[in-house]
């Protein structure tokens, strides 16, 4: 698995996992997002994984853009042939967070992430709340069971047993229980067009956190839409959130 | 042809033109600098024109990096085929130079460039000077009759008589008394490759700026490269030495 990281000079308190979204590579955050001056003041690196395994051929693996290469959704899939190599929920949670405590020696880890990577952010940060120091999400599919790509994905990597399901989902997680010590921040643009078409549903979440009482800060940015333009006018709040948590301030 | 551009809310005091490098688009600097927020900030639009024209097939125009489509060298070519497409100096310093101030109602514009974009800053700068308010530079092709990058260029889009190319190459029109009124500002990484490869040069240009006591800043940057996170790391200053230059302070 490749990943890209910048690593600011100096004394380094922290490190940040970046998930990025459907058609995303290692690459997307750490050339368009714009955020090493914000995390060199800050002194964090970031790491970005790749947004699925690659060099396979798995049926149906390649035929679209959400669902197989590219679009892991940052689970443990459990479908015959995904199951052995789609085990994205494993390399993040616990692989690349044991590589980054061990290679970087950094113990604080923030997780944030777009889109796809926006519900990875969420959900790995609930299910692995001890491991994480702060939570961000631009724009997450913040409530898979109930949109179009959600239902697709789950159904190729969890399988026709939806009841499986519920423990991959930010806001039913919230429902079942899952709670996270810190405030979760969330920023999504107004004009984006899969909010239009009911892919991201983050009212959803913020409606079933205020109902648990978990903290949770959503940004509503007029006129703003999916992009990585989106991202990188807002990605400093983002840093200084994972900052503040990681300084423990 | 296509540009891309940013135009930030409120007032636009100026424009700057930015001339992108080999094998870009009119994508790369939107999407990779990071300029935007310092150009809201100083009050400026960008405006990014492709590197050549496209769709044509002319002789070996699509065969190399350095030489055809993505390379244009931002001067009006002589020689057969070429020279009824490959006009990119009345493109840039008067169809597009003349667009801006007619569709965004600008009059004051800077410009700006990269690698082979950073020879188009410096040459149609100093060839229309009345024309542009600042010059600017990352790492520029500064002397391109003395590199293989520029004589292969050259000889393809202006002939073998080379008597004619030094019209084209930023310090040979110093050398011959081209002048610029301000100072003119260029930023070259001290690891990039291409400058160790004799392509670059800006030594050669500094120093018949200094003989000719035309102003100029060259900041060597340790540790840095040729790419765009060199770029996006002193973008800042750039937009700042044009804000400057534009509102006259």
């Amino acid at each position: 698995m490749k990943f890209s990281t910048f690593v600011p000079e100096g004394d380094v308190l922290g490190a940040l996992i970046w998930l990025s979204g459907l058609t995303c590579t290692d690459e997307n955050f750490i050339a368009k997002a714009g955020a090493q001056k914000h995390l060199a003041e800050a002194g964090l690196m970031v790491i970005c994984p790749d947004t699925s395994p690659r060099g396979l051929n798995l049926p149906h693996e390649h035929e679209a853009d959400d669902f197989g290469s590219g679009a892991s959704f940052y689970l443990d899939a459990l479908t015959p042939g995904y199951r052995d190599h789609y085990r994205m929920e494993t390399y993040v949670a616990e692989e690349l967070h044991a590589l980054v405590t061990r290679e970087f020696k950094v113990n604080k880890i923030g997780i944030m992430g777009h889109s796809m990577g926006g519900h990875g952010a969420l959900t790995l940060g609930l299910r692995h709340a001890k491991k994480f120091s702060s939570i961000s999400a631009f724009a997450p599919i913040a409530n898979p069971v109930a949109c179009p790509w959600g239902v697709k994905a789950f159904t190729g990597y969890l399988g026709d047993d939806v009841s499986g399901w519920r423990a991959h989902d930010a806001t039913l997680l919230v429902e079942d229980g899952a709670r996270f010590p810190g405030s979760i921040l969330i920023d999504q643009g107004q004009a984006d067009d899969f909010l239009d078409r009911g892919q991201l549903l983050p009212d959803h979440f913020v409606s079933r956190c205020r109902h648990a009482k978990q903290p949770v800060e959503l940004n509503l940015r007029q006129g703003y839409d999916h992009s990585y333009y989106f991202i990188a006018t807002f990605i400093e709040s983002h840093v200084k959130h994972h900052a503040t948590a990681i300084r423990g301030v």
